[in-house]
């Protein structure tokens, strides 16, 4: 298998150079992209949602993976992304034709706050606990409360937007990692799962990705390979991670 | 304005030809795509979502308007999307390197399927009511629940797969309306929403859009215009409906 896992890794920066331009960054990040093995035949499919977890849900993996070629393999990317503005501050992004720099990824900053305002106080109690045109931010703010200490910890030494974009992966991992595990009977022929931190900068200088999951499983949801290390170079002689490097 | 409408009209059809290549028309459709009048600058933006329901929400519609450039006007492009298959049938289609000619769209035709169990009877009755890694499903089945007597009286003539889209662009349409009123303010110098429905067809044979609205409106969600006779050429001599139909 070892070609198909050389064909995954450059295809992974190849995939992100092509689908992870700054002006797409902006909500999303739950790209999946097919493939087949011998061809490379670029298929990429693209499932976007608030913050980045997978909202598409069951259906939606269930869709994408009837739509991999029958002689092909998937590589789905996920995860949330963080802006750093030019002068380092964590959370917020320069962006191209608009003067204010504002925050980055803001539907997480908004679920941050909601947080903050539960562990630290200071929120109206309400009777309104849903609002249908507004439920995927709903979910995001209910799915990260559980880091609600975490973040909190993390905001004495001033690292709240350091650890925000982590905390959001923990929980969209979980989730990503549940629709798999439900949807895993209909992967054609294997599936690599490749998890991280999206981080954006500004117009003129380039995005970079923090990877955290890289797993190659097979249609029955067995995880048959971990290739982390060949992408950051952790405990191995392999050096292709000079390509996440670059 | 006239520029700007020639721009939106011309830009749309650039746009659909560069953002629905067939490979990515599967599950989604709520794209957004913002532009500066005088450069054209292009700035794409998609919110992809199950069956075409603008899910994003509110926050996804606040964002989106947020990443206009301070000079940008902004095209919003929504609706369902319904495979025709080479023979003829409706809701089905043929996709590259696969064998099954499989239905499209595949949420809408599961959303269809539970309108039908209810309206005709056999569903079981049970206890679970909503399944957190499927909402976005849950929700379209739900969405298009009051379409029921609509698409049973469209089976009588053996046409509910072409109801179906209309009925879905219906309760699409109002939803985006919702969201689109919520977030007028955000919008920077005026917005144009082209609604209608999106027709897939094979790997080799182009793709289709029959556009239901496409309305000009300003910051405070005024419609200033409605566009769509430029489009369809009813009731005008503007013959740039030929661009739509060639």
């Amino acid at each position: 298998l070892f070609p198909l896992y050389v064909s995954v890794i450059s295809l992974t920066f190849r995939f992100f150079s092509l689908s992870f331009p700054h002006f797409v960054s902006i909500t999303t990040y739950y790209y999946t992209h097919t493939y087949t093995h011998d061809t490379i035949r670029f298929q990429q499919q693209q499932q976007q949602t608030t913050a980045g977890f997978p909202f598409a849900g069951n259906t939606g993996f269930g869709a994408m993976s009837a739509h991999i070629p029958d002689d092909g393999y998937c590589l789905t990317v996920y995860g949330p992304h963080v802006g750093v503005a030019a002068d380092g501050t964590v959370g917020k992004v320069e962006r191209s034709g608009i003067d204010l720099i504002d925050t980055c990824c803001g539907s997480a900053v908004a679920a941050s706050n909601y947080v903050d305002s539960i562990t630290n106080g200071g929120r109206d109690v309400t009777m309104q606990i849903q609002t249908f045109t507004d439920f995927q931010q709903n979910a995001v703010q209910e799915l990260i409360l559980p880091h609600g200490k975490r973040l909190a910890d993390a905001d004495i030494d001033g690292k709240r937007m350091v650890e925000l974009p982590y905390a959001l992966y923990d929980s969209q991992n979980m989730l990503l990692s549940e629709i798999v595990k439900g949807g895993s009977t209909g992967i054609k022929r294997g599936l690599a799962l490749l998890g991280g931190v999206q981080i954006n900068t500004g117009p003129d200088t380039p995005d970079y990705f923090v990877p955290l999951r890289f797993d190659y499983m097979n249609y029955r949801g067995d995880v048959i390979d971990d290739l982390l290390p060949a992408l950051t170079g952790a405990g191995g002689a392999d050096d292709s991670d000079d390509d996440d490097e670059e």
